[in-house]
C-alpha cells in the first residue's frame, strides 16, 4: 500500500529554475498577443499582424513544385525495403546523401569561393541545438562568449541556459550603421574580464538578424584577427547566407579562410541551417562546419542528442542533390526576398520612417527613435506596447535584440502575402499619421522642425 | 592581410575533453568491429554477426503494408498547402494531433490500466535526449542519480556528460534475479551521501535494459515508496514498454500512481520512445510524460534543443491514431518477439547456456560465468574478446553495463532474420563444444562435473 508521508514540494535543478531561457523578453510576448488575436484578411482583418517571426514563405511554391515532381523524395521506392533501412538508419553521422548536399548547397550559395568537405557537416536538429552544442564544447560554465549587439533574442537561451556560460555583448550603435569594431570588441573583452570571466570566443551572425545586412570582407579579417590574436574560439552563424539579395554582397568565413590557406582555421566554427533559406523550420535541420578536427568528432557524438529523422535526411538529399533546382531556387528566392524589401523599405520611407540600408535576411531594422517620448528602454517598450495594442502589429523591440540604443525594431517581411504587407504598411502609416497630430497639438512649433523621420 | 601568429592550440571545454560520454566501452568497440566485417549471408558468411545493438525488425511488414495503404501519411495532399504547412510547424507542443496520438498509444500498450493525458506529453528527438533533458531539469551539477545495475551502457553519456550530474549504482546480483531491493537503494544512498553528492532521483528502466525483464509491483511499489520517503524524483524508462510479451506481464509506474489517486505523483517523470517497440530509430521520436506541471513546462521549453521533425510527426499522428493499425501491430509484434526469444533461449539451453528468464525486450541476458578463465571483469573481457574475434558474435559485455558480477552478457535476437540467429546459435553452440575439449585437456576430471552450464 501507498505510504502517506507529506513531503514538501520535490526540488528541481537551478537550471530549471532560472530564467536565463530568455522566454520571458518581448520577442516572445509578442508572439503570445499574435496567437491569442491574429491578423486574417476576412474572418479576423482587425487582428494582430505578425511582423516578430522571421519567416520565409515567398518561395514555398518551388518546394511544393519539386516534391509534386519528385515523389521519390517523400516516399521509398517500391519494395520497400528502403523504408527499413531508413527508418533504422540512426548513425550519427548522419545519411552520406544528405551530407554531401548539404556540403555543395553550402557552396553553391557561396557562389563556389568556398569548399565545403562533406566528412566535417555535422548534423543537428536546427541551428538553435548547433548554437547549443558548440557552446558546450568551447566554454566552460561561467566563461564567456561576446556576441555584437544588437543579437537575435534566442541567443540568450540557446548560448546560456544549460550550458552556464555568459554572454558578454559587443556593442555596436547607429553611429556606423551597428558595424562591429576592434575598440568595441576590445571593451568587451576588458568588461569579461573585469568580471573575472575567461573569454572563449566571438559569436557573430553573419549576415546578421536582426540587422538584416552582411558583414563586409574588412570586418570579417579584423574579427578573425582579434580571435586569433586573444587565441579564442570564432563562431560564424551563417543561417541567413541564402538569404542574402545578391550573392556578390556576402562573404563567408570559409573565404576568408580560404584565401589564408586555412591558417588559424581550427578556432572557426559555422553554423548552418535549412530554416530560413529554404523555409524548413519545421523540418529541423542545422548544421555545425568545423575546421578543426576535435570539435568536429565531439559534436558529432553530442549530436546524438539532437539528430534529424532519417525521413527528413532521405527527402533533402534529394532535393539539394538536384542542381538544376537548387540553382533556381536560390537565385528565384534571393530576387524575390530583395522585391519584398524594397516594397517594405518604400512603403516605411512613405510614412516618414528610415530604415539601415540592409542586403539580406527576412527583416528590416526600423529607427523608430524620433516618436520616442523618452529616449530610454522604457520609452521603446511604450511605444512597442502601442504598436502591439493599438495599431496591432507585432514587431521586435531593439531592447529585447540587447541594443544599446533605443528606438529600434525589428520588422520581419517575408512570413505574410503582399497584400497583408500592404495593410500592415497602411496601418503604420495611419499610426505616424496620428503621432504627427498628436505632436502638433502637444508640441510647439518651433521644436518640429527636428523630427528627422 | 592575415597576421601571422603562432598560437598555441585553442582550447575546448572540459565537457569536450572529457571521456564521460563513454564511449570508449566495449559496448561501442564491438559495433565497429561489426562495421568492419559485417556479416552477410551470401557475401561474408564468416562476417561479425551483431547481435549487440538493440533493433527491433521483426515488424516492419507492418508498417511497410499500412504506408502502402495509406499513402497520405507520407505526403501532404493535393493543393499541397499542406506540406507549407507542415514545413513551417515549429512549436514546441508538437503537432496536437501527434501528441493525441502518442498518449493514446501508450495508454494501449498498458492495456488502458492507465490514462495519459496529451498536455503532458513532452516531445524530444529520442529517449537519448529525454533522458539528458530530465536529468538537467532534476539535478544540478555533481548530484547524483541513483541507477539500478546493470544499466544500458548509454546512460553514462546521457545522464552525465553534458549535465555534470553522476551516476551512483544500485547493486543488483544474480542472487535474486536482480531484483531491486531496499537494502540495494538504501546502501546506494549512503554512497552518494558518505560521498558528499546530493541524491535528487532514482532512474529505473522497465522493462530493463539489459535484463529482458519486467519489474515486479511489489518492487515498484517500493521503489516509489523510497523516492517519497528520501523526497526525491523517479524516472522511469518505459521504452520497452510494447516489447514485453504479454501486456499483463508489465505494470507500469503510472498504474501505481493511478491506484494511489496521484498522491506523490509530481516526483514521477516517465520516458518513452518509438525507436524499440515500433522499430523507428531513425525518426528519432522520444517523449517525456511527467506528472509535474513545472517539469513539463521546463521541458517543454527544453525541447527547443531537440525537436522532432514536423514530417516525421505528420506521418506518425497518422499511423498512430489509426486503431486497428495499432492493435494489430502490438499484438503481432508481441508474439513474433516472444517467438523470437523462445527460439534464442532453446539455442543457448542446447548449448548449455542458461539465461536469466525473461519476459521482454529485444535481448537475453546470458550467463557465461562458467566459462570464465578467471571471475573478474578482465576476464569477462578476454571471454567477450574470443567470442568477437573468434566466434565472430558482437554480443555486450555485462561490465559495459555496470554489472557487478562478471560473466553475464546482453545478446540481441531482432535485429536480424531468423536464419542469421540460427547461424549465430550454431557459432556459440561450436564455441562451447570447443571449449568443453579444451576443459577436458586441460582439467582434471573431477571438476567438470562443477560446471553447470
Amino acid at each position: 500500500m501507498a505510504i502517506e508521508i507529506e513531503q514538501p514540494p520535490v526540488g528541481l535543478s537551478k537550471v530549471a529554475t532560472s530564467d536565463t531561457h530568455g522566454e520571458d523578453s518581448p520577442y516572445f510576448a509578442g508572439w503570445k498577443a499574435y496567437d491569442e488575436d491574429p491578423y486574417e484578411e476576412s474572418s479576423n482583418p482587425s487582428g494582430v499582424i505578425q511582423m516578430g517571426l522571421a519567416e520565409n514563405q515567398v518561395s514555398f511554391d518551388l518546394l511544393e513544385k519539386y516534391l509534386e515532381q519528385h515523389s521519390e523524395a517523400s516516399s521509398w521506392g517500391k519494395g520497400a525495403t528502403g523504408f527499413k533501412e531508413n527508418a533504422l538508419f540512426q548513425d550519427y553521422h548522419g545519411l552520406k546523401s544528405f551530407r554531401q548536399a548539404m556540403a555543395s548547397f553550402m557552396e553553391q550559395i557561396r557562389g563556389s569561393r568556398a569548399k565545403f568537405d562533406p566528412d566535417r557537416v555535422v548534423l543537428t536538429a536546427g541551428a538553435t541545438a548547433a548554437n547549443e552544442l558548440l557552446t558546450f564544447i568551447l566554454a566552460d560554465p561561467g566563461d564567456a562568449l561576446l556576441v555584437p549587439t544588437p543579437y537575435y533574442p534566442g541567443f540568450d537561451r540557446d548560448l546560456r541556459w544549460r550550458t552556464g556560460v555568459k554572454i558578454v555583448p559587443i556593442h555596436c550603435d547607429s553611429s556606423n550603421n551597428f558595424q562591429i569594431t576592434r575598440q568595441a570588441m576590445e571593451a568587451a573583452y576588458k568588461e569579461a574580464e573585469a568580471k573575472k570571466m575567461k573569454v572563449r570566443g566571438v559569436l557573430i551572425t553573419n549576415p546578421s538578424n536582426p540587422l538584416g545586412a552582411t558583414i563586409q570582407r574588412k570586418v570579417l579579417e579584423e574579427i578573425l584577427d582579434f580571435a586569433t590574436h586573444k587565441n579564442i574560439h570564432l563562431v560564424s552563424d551563417e543561417i541567413y547566407s541564402g538569404s542574402v539579395f545578391s550573392s556578390s554582397e556576402f562573404v563567408s568565413i570559409a573565404e576568408i579562410l580560404e584565401a589564408r590557406h586555412y591558417r588559424n582555421s581550427e578556432r572557426v566554427h559555422i553554423v548552418y541551417s535549412l530554416s530560413k533559406d529554404l523555409g524548413l523550420p519545421g523540418f529541423r535541420v542545422g548544421t555545425i562546419y568545423s575546421y578543426n578536427d576535435k570539435v568536429v568528432t565531439t559534436a558529432r557524438r553530442m549530436s546524438s542528442f539532437t539528430l534529424i529523422s532519417s525521413q527528413t535526411q532521405h527527402l533533402l538529399a534529394s532535393m539539394l542533390s538536384n542542381k538544376k533546382f537548387t540553382e533556381n531556387y536560390i537565385e528565384t528566392n534571393r530576387e524575390r526576398l530583395r522585391k519584398r524589401y524594397e516594397m517594405i523599405i518604400e512603403g516605411l520611407k512613405s510614412a516618414g520612417i528610415e530604415c539601415l540600408k540592409g542586403n539580406a535576411g527576412l527583416f528590416c531594422w526600423m529607427n523608430l527613435s524620433p516618436l520616442l517620448e523618452k529616449p530610454t528602454r522604457e520609452g521603446e517598450l511604450a511605444l512597442w506596447e502601442s504598436i502591439l495594442h493599438e495599431v496591432k502589429l507585432n514587431i521586435s523591440p531593439g531592447s529585447s535584440c540587447h541594443c544599446s540604443e533605443p528606438g529600434w525594431f525589428r520588422v520581419c517581411f517575408a512570413n505574410m502575402s503582399e497584400q497583408t504587407l500592404e495593410v500592415a504598411l497602411k496601418r503604420i502609416h495611419d499610426f505616424i499619421v496620428s503621432c504627427d497630430k498628436e505632436r502638433e497639438r502637444e508640441i510647439p512649433d518651433i521644436f518640429l522642425g527636428v523630427r528627422t523621420i
